[in-house]
């Protein structure tokens, strides 16, 4: 039987297309929203908080603008005024309906600022309370374990950051090309059933990326831990590292997950010679030659740059998390102790 | 044989006390430095950069400043040119010699920011180059586990929020408190031999902090796993709730983080009757006598308000490390893996 999250993993192609097709043509919108404020904040949790992550580096090396993520609790636990004229903040929500979210945005709001929300639910208070709504074309997300509404997000991302950078060097000629790449590594599934054994066989995981795909290995540690019930972290290059590189033995899996061009790829491979070394075991996810040759499973990547390239990354890791869960007896569309909808407190309304 | 680590975790009443002597007239310098600048960018790793969470936190909570951690391969990798003329970078390293900091501190510099650089080491390339050193007075520091040199860290921030925030509410009287309040955590241990007792009993630790006191959690996931060898994982209140709390169960130590007073410690004591539901194992360090009772083993926390809080509460944490590491025949000075200051790069100079 097929699972519901390998049913909506399969669509992303059409979900990714929908969503572009939807917001290509809000750049105009976006650009005069964001005009004279220098600084983005990006408001979200969770898997969107891993969205947001991809946004932060995205926005910084592209658009220029300094991007940062907020710490929701200062604006509804500590009251926090700050003067945020000089920002556009964008909140990130599959369903807009995580009141945290919300409160946020509306104290963004009350503060100066300028609020995009990016959700998948076009009624939702997140999207009804903000400035400029971008709603995702994702269609309606069953599975508790998010999948195609997280590349929907991405793909929103993608066309904000295209607004607000340079004319000269437009994303869309690549974004166009998503589609096509993410369908290409559903048909392929190259090195997906391998990873899967191999993680079958470890005791307990560590997920890493860096820069741009830093989000992918964070949303790849998300998944793979709250799919398939074990403690996984995701951890950045520098953070491995700085302390954490001391626990990676024999028992470990390292999954490393790097686009297969820009600054990062070296250092990526870097690392795998390292972890292996220590006697880890290694799936890489992406990369280029050599560092597929440095990883024990290399597990295929998107034929897309680095800019673009966590739209496809994240994709074998969906498979890989899927599989996973079905090979333990495990229902990968209603993982225990989660809901859809994650109410940070508990004494938040439903 | 008292390990030294055990011998820098001892000294601290002094160290900070020194630190806060030295830092304090630096405040008017501070505030020069920072005029007309609203927005406040953190540089650091490791240990330095669990600081820099709590000067994120205390800068926008008490002196209304946008505060945001810096993504240093934004600067060492991407090549990003951004305008920081609206910006302040204070840049944390113990040494002042990890390469990427230092190379960070001169990226902001030539952006337009103005720079403070808080380390211990006052001949080091980050002193030498910033527009303020700040010197901590943590003395040489001979364990790789960073334990005096953190909480000095901690102190200059304090200065450094003091500075910016309002006269009104000036945190100087409260500072003058804490040498004495962390020398009655070290003489008390109050409930630090049970907290080895119950994490030598489990098999994967998570530590949980939410807003001032997040800081803290990671710093004791930090300390816990590069010394005791184990994974362990420092989640922030929401991050737990979105996702990995699917795993917590009867295998797990949690260790949970609360100030005593603030916003924060009534939902902490909800997660710890969540996690305690789900059969884990609780330890409280700090809170008030409800997130206490909460708490299998409670460990006190130090007699400050939650904006210093962190100064305190990290203290019966490194006892509860030291001994643990010991108790597992390991030498908490030396670390497996890891050397007194990390370069991330491993092609920068030593």
């Amino acid at each position: 039987m097929t699972s519901q999250m390998a049913t909506e993993i399969a669509v992303q192609p059409d979900t990714i297309a929908a969503t572009l097709e939807a917001l290509l043509p809000q750049r105009p919108a976006l650009r005069r929203l964001a005009a004279g404020r220098p600084h983005l904040l990006l408001v979200a949790r969770g898997t969107s908080d891993n969205a947001a992550v991809y946004g932060r580096y995205l926005l910084e090396v592209h658009s220029g603008l300094g991007a940062s993520l907020a710490a929701p609790s200062l604006a509804t636990h500590y009251g926090v005024h700050r003067d945020l004229s000089d920002t556009t903040v964008v909140s990130l929500s599959q369903s807009g309906g995580t009141e945290e979210i919300v409160q946020t945005q509306a104290w963004a709001a009350a503060c100066g600022a300028h609020t995009v929300a990016v959700t998948n639910v076009a009624a939702s208070p997140l999207a009804r309370e903000a400035d400029l709504p971008l709603i995702l074309e994702a269609g309606e997300e069953l599975a508790v374990p998010a999948t195609k509404s997280y590349t929907a997000q991405l793909a929103a991302i993608a066309v904000i950051a295209d607004a607000l950078g340079p004319p000269t060097r437009s994303l869309e000629p690549t974004l166009g090309r998503v589609p096509a790449a993410v369908a290409r590594l559903l048909a392929d599934r190259d090195g997906v059933d391998d990873a899967i054994a191999l993680l079958g066989s470890t005791e307990h995981t560590l997920v890493s990326g860096r820069g741009i795909a830093f989000g992918t290995a964070l949303e790849v540690a998300l998944k793979l831990e709250e799919t398939c019930l074990e403690p996984v972290r995701g951890l950045s290059y520098a953070d491995l590292r700085h302390g954490p590189i001391a626990v990676v033995d024999a028992a470990a899996a390292t999954i490393l997950v790097s686009a297969a061009d820009g600054p990062m790829v070296s250092g990526m491979t870097e690392l795998a010679d390292d972890v292996t070394a220590l006697g880890a075991r290694t799936i890489g996810i992406g990369g280029d030659a050599r560092f597929a040759a440095s990883c024990e499973v290399p597990v295929a990547g998107p034929d897309l740059p680095e800019t673009l390239a966590p739209l496809g990354l994240v994709v074998p890791a969906q498979l890989i998390v899927e599989g996973l869960a079905r090979s333990r007896g495990l229902d990968p569309d209603a993982p225990r102790g989660l809901s859809k909808v994650t109410q940070t407190d508990s004494s938040s309304p439903a």
